[in-house]
């Protein structure tokens, strides 16, 4: 899949459509999701054009992959999960249904998450 | 949450008991899942020992966080996935649900995996 500069992070990323800002730094964005799946619900970003994890593993720099997996565990902990948990999330291509091709890793807490896939 | 030694990912690092190995770096063991929860469903780990992703964001280096990275989308790419696609989920404490107290990574593919979260 080829990135879509016009995608809806891509937007957040440029300021076109405003988010719920949680945290922020020179790679990575969190915001809370508009449809909340859990009490918590945080995407985390890279801000460099990645379609996904497939694409972010192979092309990212070395300072943007530290950085993203920084911004996952700082994000979780500012909004004050570390105590009770969370789970996260990423999906890629098809068949996870990826929703918005822009790499964004979910973060879910606040209450218990039950199974880890639902059958 | 202190790390544990005698947890299972440990003994399979120590190789104390087996795994269905898939691929493998200085950094990184990635094997499949023993109760599979999709028709590819492959564990990656870090060597280090860090219980969950809060430790591992916070303590891992980052060649380690590099290497963890690398490896997922690797082991995906191994497996094929990456035409049809793939879902990561990684569960932190308790309202995760995590089962082994050492940080691993699941990967889901080889069919559509459904809803973000089980409801």
């Amino acid at each position: 899949m080829s990135y879509d500069h016009d995608n809806i992070f891509a937007k957040i990323l440029r300021e076109e459509i405003p988010c719920n800002k949680h945290d922020e730094c020179d790679h990575t964005l969190a915001f809370f999701d508009i449809t909340p799946q859990a009490q918590t619900h945080i995407l985390v970003i890279p801000k460099g054009a990645y379609v996904d994890m497939a694409d972010f593993s192979a092309n990212a720099s070395a300072e943007e992959q530290v950085a993203f997996i920084k911004a996952i565990g700082r994000a979780a902990r500012l909004a004050g999960l570390d105590e009770g948990g969370y789970r996260i999330i990423s999906n890629t291509g098809r068949d996870s249904h990826q929703e918005v091709p822009h790499l964004h890793m979910h973060i879910l807490g606040g209450e218990p998450i039950g199974p880890l896939r639902a059958r």
